[in-house]
């Protein structure tokens, strides 16, 4: 079913591109307040004027873009998010890489609190490469996200996630974690707003999360 | 040499989802503003909180693209810039598109003006989808954009593309063309950066560009 053989039993190293847009004329304290606030400790970082990247083990990776976006999101301020997760990229190095740390999650209840509080729109698309079934695995992808209940529609180019930073976070890891245990090479694009004009802020009573505040 | 036919002869339908957040209190004025001066009327166009979709022929779709960045970067604010562009997703539907504008591109010199004044700092990465030389179509499009003089550097998973906006576009644009009259169904996104705090202001003058200012 698939092309490239999936390496078992490996930690792979996952790596995301992040970009993060506070948009308000206070944005780049916002930026380096909410990066000097996430404990980045179990990834390899590396910051331009385009994007972050963070490079580990799937679960750090996953939860510091969570920590990002959630402390980000604590200013009351319309925030958009864009993030690249990738993984099994051929000539990928192993270098610039963070694979040591142990499974604990700094800080994960107090990142969980914020998540669990906070709406967030967004879309997301999945890249299996190289994969006849791509299609298949993408279908696959929306019905575990609709399992969760994070998936509401379908676009062009994209799928609809909302929910809590926390519940649309949980989506997009199992999502990609699942597919690259398929599939060798996968990539999935995340754009996300929290806190836009058009939403109502009453987006989480409607959906009658149990966490929200 | 690829597993799916490309549709030769016949204009496909070119799709992007762009996200536009100009980093000021004023932000809305600037989007709104932005989409009221771009000329919009040779794509489909449909917005929601997370991106604005449009879609027709390529070329009108990476003129509008163009034109939505250059317009917003006229107000002296950091301005970020999301875009993927997608052609021959299977299962794309003929609906939701504007196939039937002639060449003309409007506005296209007024555009060009700002578009040729104005850096640009930038990532692009290519998807050919159930492609298995995929990486060679990858080093082909580096290979394009090294010719232009708009490839800068590789990083984790993606491209620099550094010049003016108009010199960038050019490279995304034929690129994407390319690709895409060698495979079928092929996604590119594209990160950028305007005005940046960490950008010096004399990156054209520095790149001897013919078209600055
Ligand atoms: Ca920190």
């Amino acid at each position: 079913m698939t092309n490239q053989p999936v390496v078992c039993g490996t930690s792979r190293i996952v790596g995301c591109n992040i970009s993060l847009h506070p948009m308000t004329d206070n944005f780049l304290n916002i930026i380096l307040g909410t990066l000097e606030k996430v404990d980045t400790s179990r990834v390899w970082m590396k910051t331009d004027d385009v994007s972050t990247c963070i490079r580990g083990k799937a679960h750090h990776v996953f939860a510091t873009a969570k920590a990002i976006l959630a402390y980000a999101s604590t200013h009351e301020v319309h925030v958009a998010f864009h993030a690249t997760f990738s993984i099994g990229c051929p000539g990928d190095t192993a270098g610039d890489a963070y694979m040591e740390a142990d499974d604990s999650v700094p800080n994960k209840e107090q990142v969980r609190e914020v998540a669990d509080s906070i709406y967030v729109g967004s879309q997301f698309a999945l890249y299996p490469m190289n994969e006849p079934n791509y299609m298949g695995l993408i279908y696959d992808a929306i019905g575990t996200a609709t399992k969760h209940g994070t998936y509401s529609q379908s676009k062009h180019y994209a799928s609809r996630l909302d929910g809590s930073i926390e519940e649309v976070f949980h989506s997009l890891e199992q999502t990609f974690t699942e597919t690259s245990e398929k599939t060798s090479h996968v990539v999935m694009t995340f754009h996300a707003s929290v806190h836009s004009p058009s939403h109502s802020g009453n987006e989480l009573e409607i959906r009658g999360s149990a966490h929200v505040k």
